[in-house]
């Protein structure tokens, strides 16, 4: 087989240039979506549902269904708790099912799913995620979430990570100047990633809101060795 | 004076997230538009059209506008000539209007146009442009032109470049991360512009096209000291 082409796409805005119904698109969202969601799996949850609104994660309570929630760090009233990754623990998660709220990651999925494949791809799932895709002799695209439409430098490096070795097994060309460019931040953020990350919008945001405790552990490699799948409109553990 | 706000937005798909009727935004399109526009002006031309649509530069060539003007590296039969900054001799421009066609260019400067201000950056202008900046008081937004939407690295190392003295002056803040991404690549490039910019997409599509002479001239800092200014629909040298 021929090398497969790689890319990195830096907003939600720009993803139409991205467009590939036969690619893989992994959506990188790493403070917090993408960590939250590969904890959650990795402690045992059955499935993930990504919910948009507000309305539709209550109507989600009112079956039974686990819910997290919240809106400007403030955990809904209804929902059994928020959206950071530490509380998704096997003891509140195993074998159930949770709504995840997402507005800007339920928008990421939805704009994905022209293609072949939608996983979600984070420093926590990295080396499986990796080995995965060099197994599949498919295009790739990974796509970072970015905030409000905007480039952000946390999911970046998180391409650049996975880039760099995508690029070093030998299974992939690109002449997307993107993926350069996130493998280059990635050279200069990976010696410390918590200290690079400290200038990032989001590291800021999150400190202000008193939600910045995952950080560290967000930028962690290899947590886990799932690699959460699109299933029609829920994630589910790939092979589960 | 507090300080004003720098935000680096790279891409045309991007920029109503940067939408603000007070700032200046400077356009950057390294290769070749902004370095092209720039050399005309040093060289003593008298106003620049951008254009659009070949028709357009067409009916400016019936009225005696001097037109530049390429489709797919290819000068159009009626130009004058094409869109290589080395086109733009003193002997051919000097008092001269010219219509640009460039359908990247003027799509860029008509997103713009709700900006108080819109100038024209290049590395071939940076310090004349960095220096009039920091004397405005005025919210920034370096606005890369990049390629079909999608992310470039030299128009990125460009705004790297700028963004890096702005902030040097202590005129500005920023919590924008592009700016970050912007500044940290470009110290990767600065020792060597050149050989940094070898990966670029467009650097391959120009040397593919026999149209890559031009590139070390492009990313050589300071050959004149003149800021192209939009003033209504057209480009002016600022303060002439």
């Amino acid at each position: 087989m021929g090398k497969k082409n790689l890319e990195v796409c830096f907003s939600p805005a720009l993803f139409r240039r991205f467009e590939n119904p036969e690619s893989i698109v992994v959506i990188i969202d790493v403070f917090r979506a993408s960590s939250a969601i590969c904890t959650a799996f990795e402690n045992g949850a059955e499935a993930i549902i990504p919910v948009a609104e507000v309305e539709e994660a209550r109507e989600h309570k009112t079956k039974g269904v686990l819910v997290a929630a919240e809106r400007d760090g403030n955990v809904l009233d209804f929902a059994d708790f928020g959206n950071s990754p530490f509380n998704f623990t096997r003891e509140k998660v195993e074998g159930r099912t949770i709504a995840y709220s997402t507005t800007n990651g339920t928008q990421l999925i939805n704009i994905a799913s022209s293609a072949h494949t939608v996983v979600i791809g984070a420093f926590l799932n990295i080396s499986a995620l990796c080995g995965w895709l060099t197994e599949q002799e498919r295009d790739v695209v990974l796509f970072c979430a970015g905030w409000k439409d905007k480039f952000n430098l946390e999911d970046t490096i998180c391409a650049g990570a996975i880039g760099e070795r995508l690029m070093e097994s030998g299974k992939f060309l690109t002449i997307c100047d993107s993926l350069h460019a996130s493998i280059d931040l990635w050279s200069m953020a990976k010696g410390d990633p918590p200290a690079y990350i400290e200038k990032a919008a989001q590291r800021s945001r999150l400190r202000a809101k008193g939600l910045d405790d995952c950080i560290e552990f967000c930028l962690q490699p290899d947590f886990t060795k799932i690699i959460p799948v699109k299933e029609n409109k829920i994630l589910k553990a790939m092979g589960k």
